[in-house]
């Protein structure tokens, strides 16, 4: 293991987090809030800390695998510890678990959240809770290393292990630029849905802080009605944008080759598809109740959107829909977006490989002697990758039944359970009952709050840099 | 396809199923009831069907594999169409999907029932219920490979698709023998109980749908209060018989032979530590509200024995017990008995596969060029088991899933569905809420009975042979 290159580069963590926290600084500026002085003394710890880690610059630059795998799990815990600070100098949250699990729920993009009142807290808080969210969205490690003179084939380790999905293909030959490509597309995209919250009549402050959230595919809340008090226009342009984040980032740099046939891959469409089908089922479900199909179809939209691409913004409580319309929701909390996207859960492009390996295994139970490969989009995909895609899920549902197990301590209902674990591991935000989108993850003991913690971080991780941190093997020599 | 051979075992099916029913026939006599009518009746329907189908010889007898598991999914759907009729010849059941609901549940060794009231009915038709158990326990083909004179190579499919476990290994080289060994052994422990429950105070027919049940790991209560009512010792002595049933015959086989040290294989020693780990944790949860830590433990041991067996008997109603003690009783659902045994589930080898084949995963993603087997016992596992088994419980899950939305129809609650469709593809029994164990399933819409139906035939033919059926890929030429 490279000790020194680990905390080396974990120093530049923290730089650039003080760079984030810029951000909120300026805003408490703008509102003229205390909470200033609590952004300037995070930002002064974080540059401290830096500069002890960067000091001593390290002999060799040569990363392994394991290595990164941990500078990436690490990397994601340093920066939600220090990130955490500025809830408790304003005094937002009095236990710092709760402010960890805030911070945390803001970098993985979940948007689950412990406060009870957010229109309380100072505009700046607010705005560095919805700052997290874009800066997690497509991962610190690919921002940094896009900057940071760190080239070399190997941090194409640390580029597959942040990044969503089974298999990450370099858009271009070198990773910086494919790295710089991803951050302009993102950029772009989330200036243009900026601009049109404007014209939808936001504020500034509403503006940014919904973009981030958005492009993040994050969900906290600015306010606590969500999105509930926005208009229709604003509502189903977030929704539409909720999508855009949510499809694989390949498939717009294809849109800017005219490489036409690219674009709608196998894993687009079948992520459309399920849009489609779950907004069909939800509106036909709720119709009699919202009184007219275009109302209900509105709110079926975007919380089908909001669900998928595990963003978590609400318009209304999805709770108290009917069971049917429930338990299609649940079924997005675990599917979630497509794979290099910013949302999370399992992924389309898992789902679609779980079920050709199935569709597979029954071809071969009934021809034995015929070996038959799985393709998409007309490329052989390796049997290594549809191993490794089976093993996630696995390893996914085997996650999820022991943090319910340990939830069930704190004595919450079923639904409540399973469905803040759903949320936490899939980076959605609200869950049901207890965790409905107008209740909160307050009433939590600490230690099913670190089971969560760990759970959304797996999640945006996907899983593995998070298990082979707690694995012994990574740590022998 | 060899369609002659087909409806030839079908045929067979139905005449052995004319001998089954002789059994409810004689205790129907024996209680001087109306219903050996309704016996008398539907053996005649069994014996005509049969005759027509036997009529013609197969001219050739091989089989494939393909034949293989069509024939052992329909013999089961078969023998459960014929066998749902008594219940509605003698008026237990007005609709035919709640009668076939009943024999798929006893067939299947699951024990989730639609009558609200089983002390109303026949003494015969519990009979018949509970012997369902015991022919479905082992399995129908197996038996009817030991008697049928269809000998051959080729059988070894038949007894692959119908015996539970990831892997079938011939105990000695020929089927039949091994077939007949397996039923030796299973008619030995079925006496001893049925002699140790008469001991114990039970009248001849209690004692023997007692022991029917319990070495199916059926379930079906014959009174209302499942086994509430009897003593003590009966109620350790059933709990200590549901982990004898849901341990993997192989090692009684090893016994037989005194080979000491293949008794307690991996999966038999994981078995029982999770049943010690279960009872540990719900004993300790429940102790202050039943006063005693010896009572607490006794109605733990009996329900962790009754799940994790797959049996499905109660001595208290676990639906009102804490979420911690609920939540391990699902883990049990899940993971169920040993593979080579007569319980359901995932089954403990698969379970240890999953977690061997993550740990090697783990392993791998660390050093990525070192090569690495799993091993169990001692003995290297293939790979193509291995990818079998996160392959079977992806469909495990993925069934599951599908199966929850249809049932969300209905509007039961979460936990209702989610416990249903848990408790029937697991073969278990109750479940939880709306189906716990003084509930039944009667008020689930006949398309969810159908589903449900389906998850219990799936369940316990290891879901290929189900999934097969419903494939057009097995029907084209």
């Amino acid at each position: 293991m490279n000790y020194r290159m680990i905390t080396y580069i974990l120093g530049w963590i923290l730089l650039f987090e003080a760079a984030f926290l810029l951000f909120p600084t300026v805003t408490a500026l703008a509102f003229g809030e205390e909470a200033i002085k609590a952004f300037l003394l995070t930002i002064a710890i974080c540059v401290l800390a830096s500069a002890l880690l960067i000091f001593r610059k390290p002999k060799h630059k040569e990363l392994r695998s394991r290595d990164g795998f941990v500078i990436v799990s690490l990397s994601w815990i340093v920066l939600s510890l220090f990130g955490a600070l500025p809830f408790m100098f304003t005094g937002v949250t009095t236990s710092y678990v709760d402010a960890l699990f805030e911070t945390v729920s803001g970098f993985t993009t979940t948007g689950a959240s412990i406060l009870p009142d957010v229109e309380v807290i100072p505009y700046s808080i607010r705005m560095w809770r919805s700052f997290t969210h874009w800066v997690g969205g497509m991962g610190v490690l690919v921002f940094i290393m896009a900057f940071l003179p760190l080239s070399g084939g190997r941090n194409m380790h640390i580029m597959k292990a942040e990044s969503p999905g089974p298999s990450v293909s370099k858009l271009v030959p070198r990773v910086r630029t494919t790295a710089l490509l991803l951050y302009g597309i993102y950029f772009v995209l989330t200036v243009i849905l900026f601009v049109l919250m404007l014209c939808g009549g936001m504020n500034v402050f509403e503006a940014l802080c919904t973009a981030f959230g958005t492009a993040g595919t994050g969900g906290f809340g600015f306010y606590n009605s969500s999105m509930g008090s926005f208009s229709p226009f604003l509502q189903v342009t977030i929704g539409v944008f909720m999508l855009i984040f949510a499809i694989n980032f390949e498939s717009y740099f294809a849109l800017l080759q005219r490489r036409w046939r690219d674009i709608f891959t196998t894993e687009v469409v079948t992520f459309l598809l399920i849009v489609a089908g779950a907004v069909g089922i939800i509106t036909f479900n709720l119709y009699s109740s919202f009184g007219s199909v275009s109302e209900a179809m509105r709110h079926a939209f975007f919380t089908v959107s909001s669900l998928i691409s595990t963003t978590g913004f609400s318009t209304v409580d999805f709770d108290l829909w009917p069971e049917l319309s429930k338990t299609v929701l649940f079924f997005l909390f675990f599917i979630g977006a497509c794979a290099g996207s910013t949302g999370g859960g399992v992924k389309v492009s898992r789902i679609v490989l779980l079920f050709k390996g199935i569709a597979r295994e029954i071809r071969c139970s009934i021809h034995p002697k015929q070996v038959k490969r799985i393709t998409v989009d007309g490329k052989t995909v390796e049997q290594s990758t549809v191993n490794s895609v089976f093993i996630f899920f696995a390893c996914y549902v085997i996650i999820f039944g022991f943090s319910l197990l340990i939830l069930s301590l704190d004595g919450a209902n079923f639904l409540t359970n399973f469905s803040a674990v759903a949320t936490t591991i899939g980076n959605v935000g609200p869950g049901f009952a207890g965790v409905g989108p107008t209740r909160n993850f307050a009433f939590f003991s600490p230690l099913s709050k670190l089971v969560l913690i760990f759970n959304m971080l797996a999640g945006r991780l996907e899983l593995f840099p998070m298990l082979l941190l707690f694995s012994p093997v990574t740590w022998k020599k």
